[in-house]
């Protein structure tokens, strides 16, 4: 099979573990006949720099080529403190989700059994947690009307979702449900949001289509709570943008897994796959970030964008080996020796 | 001193809690020769059921003629999940909240020794954990303009923050950071929300004025994450309305001491003490709901309404000598005889 893949390494350590995810997916490809066509594309910080743009029309012609995107990291922290500044490398994330149409985020918490002692949460607690996060991506108040009035003294934005949008994330969330434990949560605000309410009416009305999904709903600020609490309680959560962000964030550190967990954006024109850590400024060039997110990452895009289960199935068997045998990098590697994360891409690649 | 306190059981668990926090100020007051004159009103589900509204006229006025308000809790199922209902328990929160001018939300995250093994965190995570969110209360997304457009098919909610709602605001985040560690952490989504971007700006204006204070400026999904990961090494976070909501319910479990934090809203027109666990329905009435949280909060109420600081510190003793004696709710007795709310109310009152 003829894999066309938009590369796009990002900022800080993003181009370091996309190296990786590269070299595992080009064994891979050798290993099951499998031709990769590897396009690369410049996007934040590093795109700013180059040409004034976070996400370029070419990096967009690029994907849109594609037949996925595997993605690094971007952002920078000196756009962080810089309320004013007009160009951030974000707007390149936001303006590439929407020109996508990457419309839902995929965001599975699972727990590896070798790690589950480095998450904050005790062992009882976190014990058996698969979940997924379904995050709308490219609605609510991330695209909405937005400015300053009376001077720039007052400032607004605004939260819209259509009933289509809803719908179309919800249709994932049951979908993905009936091939799990049947069990969904909705997860709004409804006590407060018109735009809540409208989520809550619509999920209500797509129930009768998915008899046997169970669905519940929940207010934020209960998930919030009940992820630290009882996170092997959830199966699929479905929510919108802004609460989503905040959520998947939280559901990342619990497992203890965090800088493993991978993550698919599902477009209308393609799909992303990308690590869900930052782009780690603190450790770009210094070959130490852990590559297994993006690697992982990697196995996603196996699975969900060309169908590729078995090829998948055998990165997730070889990164579970480097787990066990301590084939790994500092955050990781507790007082055993640490490896470099161009130690770790060379010995999962060698062992595909 | 004569204390004119307003009394909010409100719903659920509400009177029940409420009685014991009176039945310990009472005692209280009868030691350190003060007065209370107590003035019931209503509200919630219930003022719903008698007067068809959840925030009635004549509750606010008590409220306006009070020195302070102990409130219990709001909120029944029956509304939960339908989405149109157009009289709602939690409207009559929001319009106390306006009206009253309750701004500011003071919600102090601590440690109680006897009870770090109930977190759903490790011990040596929580350990120390002394912070308090400070979350602006009559603005943002919670009081803007919403509705719907497309014959119902599209939903709008606005969030909107003037200079002046995030000056007041910060300037109370200031003043309890130098009475503390002198640590601030303006918490908001400054890259995505032009909102977030006037109370990133706001907050740096103001810098100048406490320079003693050390101030951060987090994105509310990092801060989403840090909460269960290192929530020690925080003091005093400022954020709008939304995320408040989000982030002080998340940091409420971390503790294990959930059923005994306070709160305190801090009002243009009188202060407002009220725990921070709901209605929870499924007890009311049984007398086995956990009262501390709402004694603890007329604790903050003797001191920060009185200012009368060796009354609060006498009931913040008593309580503690009952969670040492074993003198609690079934949420906190173990594999020890469970005390009923009005037994643990009568011990506390007794031993003042
Ligand atoms: C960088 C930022 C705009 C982005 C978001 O808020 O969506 C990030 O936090 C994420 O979750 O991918
Ligand atoms: C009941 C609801 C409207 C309320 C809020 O969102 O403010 C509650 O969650 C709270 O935090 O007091």
């Amino acid at each position: 099979m003829k894999l066309n893949i938009a590369l796009l390494a990002g900022d800080g350590i993003g181009p370091e573990v996309i190296d990786q995810a590269v070299k595992v997916s080009n064994a891979v490809a050798k290993k099951f006949n499998h031709e990769i066509v590897w396009t690369s594309g410049i996007t934040g910080a590093a795109a700013i720099d180059a040409v004034g743009e976070p996400y370029p029309d070419a990096t967009h012609e690029i994907c849109m080529a594609a037949d996925a995107v595997l993605f690094g990291a971007i952002g920078h922290p000196r756009f962080d403190n810089d309320p004013k500044a007009t160009v951030r490398p974000e707007q390149g994330l936001l303006k590439m989700r929407q020109k996508l149409g990457l419309f839902a985020n995929v965001r599975p918490t699972f727990t590896f059994p070798s790690l589950i002692d480095n998450s904050p949460l005790k062992r009882e607690r976190i014990e058996g947690t698969d979940l997924i996060i379904l995050r709308e991506l490219t609605g609510g108040i991330y695209f909405g009307e937005r400015g300053r009035k009376d001077d720039g003294n007052t400032a607004f934005d605004t939260c819209t979702y259509t009933r289509a949008e809803i719908q179309r994330l919800a249709k994932l969330g049951f979908e993905m449900a009936m091939t799990r434990s049947k069990k969904l949560c909705c997860v709004d605000k409804a006590n407060v949001l018109e735009s809540s309410r409208l989520w809550r009416e619509t999920v209500q009305d797509m129930e009768k289509d998915y008899p046997e999904v169970e669905v519940s709903y929940e207010f934020v600020d209960a998930v919030a709570m009940r992820l630290v609490q009882w996170p092997s309680s959830y199966d699929v959560l479905i929510t919108e943008n802004l609460f989503g962000d905040i959520l998947t964030d939280e559901a990342s550190v619990i497992s203890g897994s965090m800088g493993l967990m991978p993550s698919a954006s599902i477009g209308v024109h393609t799909s992303l796959f990308e690590p869900i850590h930052g782009s780690y400024p603190q450790a770009a060039g210094k070959d130490i970030a852990n590559p297994l997110a993006t690697v992982l990452s990697a196995a996603m895009m196996f699975e969900d964008a060309f169908g590729l289960k078995e090829e998948a199935e055998l990165i997730r068997a070889v990164v579970n080996k480097s787990l066990a045998e301590g084939m790994v990098t500092e955050d990781l590697s507790g007082k055993n020796k640490a490896y470099k994360t161009s130690e770790v891409g060379d010995w999962l690649a060698a062992n595909i």
